[in-house]
């Protein structure tokens, strides 16, 4: 045998090069399989409908540091990530299996806690907990979860999809959970040098709650259900609005046009980001978990949409040769570029 | 807010005790439901079949070391461990889903080989890879899948279902993966006091390949499935026999009475066992992760189960009152106990 020369790193390649790299030779064997990897969820058919999965995995100094996640607001957040998937794909969440490796450092009354917040998300969102495995880890926290939810197979909303001239929405406002996030973070770390300072968090509740209590949009799936709009192509926002709507354009081999007066931001996230010397327009893009919907509709439901409380139109999709931009206030058109909040 | 008093170790539970304190409060929400948790793998109805879900954590240090185990083995065996469930409900395997997380000394070329292993074991059982989430990990390597497969409402095998009388089988063998794992660990503590030293494994591939490279049963599926024979209860054997007689016993409400010169070992196994001076019966009866099928038929069916090849009747089921015991060669019955392999 051959000694292999050139070891690769894994950061070299980037979570989505790695899943690329690993999935390109896939072979598909079950025709019932209308969507494999690539999407937010996989879709196979089941009767007369279609049945969707899709997976986290979620890693305690990674995704999260207990010492400022309160292990119910973990254990909410590990589901409705995975259900945010399931309604980017126009589904109906019905099942979750949960995985968690823990080490010995965790109490029985802990997990209990872990488990409200999952047990409180299936109570919200009527989903019911069917299986999983619970098993030891020699350090820190995982949480593996996996939902399956249904859809009629015409009402399920791709990536792909959009048509040119088609308007870019996006449900809620963006940045927040990152700029709460940052907050966390620095609060942390005067706290690991002095653990007699208090957190400083008082007035900062909403963006410190979009990081660790993100609500997936269900009330978005109804109101353009009820509106009777069907997006022609949509995501959820968990790496960024730029990494998200370059998968849109990806998927459906358009370009984009987005306009930063357009984007939608909170008062409070504004507020933050420039406490933290930060243009609020960067978290917007590329501040991830915030899972709010991103998605396109055509030209002639302008009105319709705009109707929609909590719904933004931010640009149009357009020709691929006409490039991917950012329409800033001030100066020239800027490039998108996918430098969203990577974990990996 | 009132302090904790008890702070309780999980450890005291135990696996299927903690299970049982964080699942016994759970509603049912969807009438599709048919199984829930406890049984091999989730059932619900979707359009004129059902689908089933089954999911396993596998964890670097506790359910696996990378000393000896290759990277290849690792991945065909995640995956096997979960198309087991699915074989121990009779349903077809379709999809899985793999997520994983790797701390950052593992390559792209390390990633490779635990793909091409998860890759054989798709190929070989007919199964798609739909999706998963690859993310890092401060340290080791975790691996979560889930399986899903299907099979028609009316030839779904559980747990209870047993009757009294009924024969209990075993396929394969027992307790040669157990013995494969105490080679293994004996020549990695060597390795560990003198790098020189390399491993003396010639001889004993037989239980080696049981503990790094074991098969689910499919075949006895399909044999059971030729010979019409529709098993009453089933299990695969992950913990070791006794634990899962227990769960037949438990969900079938009924006692049972195995015979040890019935239970199937092989030579290898036997001859491994008195290396390390074990009684054989001992890993076949509490060594774990043989995969093997553990099932019950009825009486009637005694001489079309003798005819099929591999298929062990070691006792019978029988009323509850009688208990749960497993007869020696020599000397007394003894109670089943469950202390079976078991990581958590």
């Amino acid at each position: 045998m051959e000694k292999k020369q050139n070891i690769r790193q894994i950061s070299d390649l980037g979570e989505f090069g790695l899943i690329d790299h690993l999935t390109s030779d896939l072979k598909i064997r079950h025709k019932e399989l209308v969507k494999s990897i690539g999407d937010d969820a996989a879709v196979f058919e089941s009767g007369n409908e279609c049945t969707l999965v899709t997976t986290d995995l979620l890693v305690e100094g990674v995704h999260f540091n207990l010492i400022y996640t309160p292990l119910k607001h973990l254990g909410y957040k590990a589901v409705v990530v995975n259900l945010s998937d399931l309604y980017a794909m126009n589904a109906t969440p019905k099942y979750i299996t949960v995985s968690i490796a823990l080490s010995s450092k965790f109490s029985v009354e802990a997990i209990d806690e872990l488990y409200e917040g999952i047990k409180l998300a299936c109570d919200r969102f009527n989903v019911d907990l069917i299986g999983g495995d619970t098993t030891s880890s020699l350090s820190g926290l995982f949480i593996s979860i996996s939902a399956i939810g249904t859809a009629k197979k015409e009402d399920i909303v791709y990536r792909e999809g959009a048509a040119k001239n088609d308007l870019i929405c996006v449900s809620g406002d963006l940045g927040g959970a990152y700029m709460g996030l940052q907050l966390l973070e620095r609060e942390k770390k005067l706290f690991l040098s002095d653990t007699e300072i208090q957190p400083k968090l008082d007035g900062y509740e909403y963006v410190i709650e979009r990081q660790l209590k993100p609500e997936p949009r269900r009330d978005i799936i109804e109101s353009l259900k009820n509106a009777e709009i069907k997006p022609s192509s949509m995501i959820d926002i968990s790496d960024g609005l730029s990494s998200e709507l370059l998968h849109l354009c990806k998927h459906s081999d358009l370009g984009c046009k987005i306009y930063e007066d357009k984007i939608p931001i909170n008062p409070q996230t504004i507020a933050v980001s420039e406490m933290f010397r930060l243009d609020p327009s960067l978290p917007a893009l590329n501040g991830g978990e915030d899972y709010e919907l991103l998605f396109t509709v055509p030209l002639s439901k302008k009105e319709e949409i705009e109707k929609i409380k909590d719904i933004s139109i931010i640009g149009y999709m357009c020709d691929k040769k006409e490039g991917k931009y950012f329409v800033p206030r001030n100066g020239q058109d800027l490039k998108l570029k996918a430098q969203g909040w990577n974990p990996l």
